[in-house]
């Protein structure tokens, strides 16, 4: 049976994990606090139309393919588990303060159409007709009916229940390490560590190794100096995934870590019916209710680094934000204040599949759609690992697209190395 | 060896338990969760000046008289246990953001004089000067220097090891109701329950039974039916006093919850170096710096009833008011934000002493001035079961001052029984 070492247990590599066990892999998982990362966080929109603009059509294509097996996804943990993972598809409304904001909404519709997406804009009224908690200054909205969100901390609930029935082996400890092979040059690059100027494929033999000069990566070293070795290592550490020893060069997946503070509160049943995303003076925030009274508030967005303090400043603006909306919030109670680093790439899109190291698989820098991309992202991961193809949906989103070498985005990614 | 059961183990409870144990008595505190009421989100300010009302001279006194015992206080609870209090004599700088809110001060400024106080008029560059954090759109201020600051949660702890080392037994329930003897006329009274036309007065037969036809408190049953008894019962539940069954209609303290909001923040050494109160635009915020880097900014009033929930718009509204005195404040890192309930009183001053049962003592009540007062509460209570006078620094707050047919404040209390 062909193993796997994922590293890193948020939402995206337990899915991974899940996935590959239920195509035959032997799997294990490396994370010291699984789900505790940005899936912690992160308030569980699943709103691939409100997420897009323009420069992010391909995103646009993953997250509406991710929604769309969303459904079976979440039916299937819940079968297999017996638990909830607060799914629901009621839609987004998202709505504008001021004129200024309104400009904005109208050109998020006129993308709407661009995409073909159905998205309805609505007045003031009609807005408050579906929400009537929010303020009548609200200008106006647009309502994206298909979008839905999910409670990412049942997900990861039900994703470690149902990893661990698949057989999954969970390592509470941090990947410190990759290990690779005896370092040769590979035949046809010759160039050494680091991308040749030919951008020299892994795909051209799927059993050898990469041309990044080191060996087949074989798994990794824990922070406790255990190896596991593995015939796939997907690396699955979110805004941490650069930061792993022994990684060569061409694969380290350029992530930075973008800090965003979420506040939850308790709302009375009834209060909002459906995710409710605003602007207000040009600046963004979101409100999402879940079945059970929970009402996530979020969120900043702020690079400073790794840094997961809460702050009051981050707190004010979210509640200014929020009230200004939905002035009815200031009677909620108050029940936590949480910030984590989502993984930020250059283009705000992941990075996924294989890279110049052979049995290295990356499922990283889903940025603010880590949740929304769960399902997609398990399940080309684990079609790649066992037919060594990476799915059309996922193409665009390797790591070549950001080594100059290679033909822009549009063009058909590398394929790496299958297991010898 | 005299017994005393002292209902409530916040700062006023366990300040009152330890004194008396000092004092020779067998004290037991009963508490489920000892500091965890009003104690636990206090501030620790220590401001009698700042918080003295022109209708409040005689809480002033009491204050100022309580500030005068603090260092001796704190410094016999650090000798006797080691543990620090967080006491800071650091003063208090009170300033107003608009010109109506310097008005508000100016009044202050009088009130300052006409107490015989010394208060420093600050302009601006002053108070910048003294704390450079402020916003420079701070109108001015008033200084009090002798002003100072503790950490009421290392004072509970503090007190908790201090009583114990005294001897003090701590049972962790809640009382459930107060127990006396059998219920008889008293001579000269034959009115029944409640206080007779003549406002009887337990004090002229120090052994006898109160006026209210209840015969003399013996103790108290707890939550599981144990039964204490002693010879004293020091009411100290805070703004639950007036729930404890088996009370005398006429010593029921007449308190109220008040819920108080507070944020706790952390911030850099030198960042605040006294605590800062404002009155932004008509409402009140203050910021209590701490040795340990701790900030706390509190606090919200409200009267709904017993919640203690915190709720996003206390927060925001904190935020918001703290945020305009000192920006600086949105860098800083959120630790906590805790709301629990002041025992508030008609005239915003605690009640303290006898009352017309017998063997019944009454130190609650001490709305947003527990912390203030506890030094004074404790020993005038110890005082009052030792020698069976309230000294005169107290006599003012008995519960007598809320009876109709008493005379007004100012007036000799009441002196309660002595065990027979």
């Amino acid at each position: 049976m062909a193993t796997v070492i994922v590293a890193g247990g948020g939402v995206i590599g337990l899915g991974t994990a899940w996935r590959a066990a239920q195509r035959g892999f032997s799997v294990t998982v490396a994370d010291p606090s699984p789900g505790q990362g940005a899936s912690h966080a992160a308030a569980g929109m699943l709103t691939p139309v409100s997420e897009a603009s323009y420069t992010e059509k391909e995103l646009f294509a993953l997250g509406a393919a991710s929604l769309e097996r969303y459904p079976g996804f979440v039916a299937e943990l819940t079968a297999a588990t017996g638990q909830p993972t607060g799914f629901r598809q009621t839609g987004t409304l998202q709505v504008g303060y001021d004129a200024d904001d309104l400009a904005v909404i109208d050109d998020l519709h006129a993308l709407h159409d661009s995409l073909g997406v159905p998205g309805r804009r609505l007045t003031t009224r009609e807005c408050r007709r579906l929400e009537p908690m929010l303020d009548p200054s609200v200008r106006g909205g647009l309502l994206a009916e298909t979008d839905g969100s999910i409670d990412p901390r049942l997900l990861t609930r039900a994703l470690l229940a149902a990893a661990a029935q698949a057989g999954v082996r969970l390592i509470r400890q941090p990947v410190a390490q990759i290990i690779h092979d005896a370092e040769r040059t590979p035949a046809g690059s010759g160039t050494g560590p680091g991308p040749g100027p030919d951008g020299g494929s892994a795909g051209e033999d799927p059993h050898g190794e990469g041309p990044h000069g080191g060996g087949r990566v074989r798994g990794v070293c824990l922070a406790d100096g255990t190896t596991i070795t593995a015939d796939w290592t997907v690396l699955a550490t979110g805004w941490n995934s650069a930061a792993i020893n022994g990684l060569p060069a061409d694969c380290v997946p350029p992530v930075r870590p973008v800090k965003g503070q979420v506040v939850r509160l308790r709302a009375p049943d009834g209060f909002l019916h459906r995710t409710v995303r605003g602007i207000v003076r040009g600046s963004s925030v979101y409100l999402v209710p879940r079945d059970d009274g929970e009402l996530v508030v979020g969120a900043t967005q702020e690079e400073l680094g790794p840094d997961t303090h809460v702050t009051a400043g981050g707190l004010w603006e979210l509640l200014r934000d929020a009230r200004a909306l939905v002035p009815g919030i200031t009677e909620l109670e108050f029940t936590e204040a949480v910030a984590r680093l989502r993984p930020g790439t250059p283009d705000n899109a992941p990075i996924l599949g294989p890279c110049a190291a052979a049995g290295l698989v990356l499922a990283t820098g889903h940025f603010r759609n880590g949740v929304l991309l769960t399902p997609v992202t398990a399940d080309v991961i684990a079609d790649y690992l066992e037919t060594g193809w990476l799915p059309d949906v996922a193409a665009h989103f390797t790591i070549g697209r950001f080594q100059q070498s290679r033909p822009g985005p549009g063009g058909r990614p590398d394929q790496g190395g299958r297991p010898g």
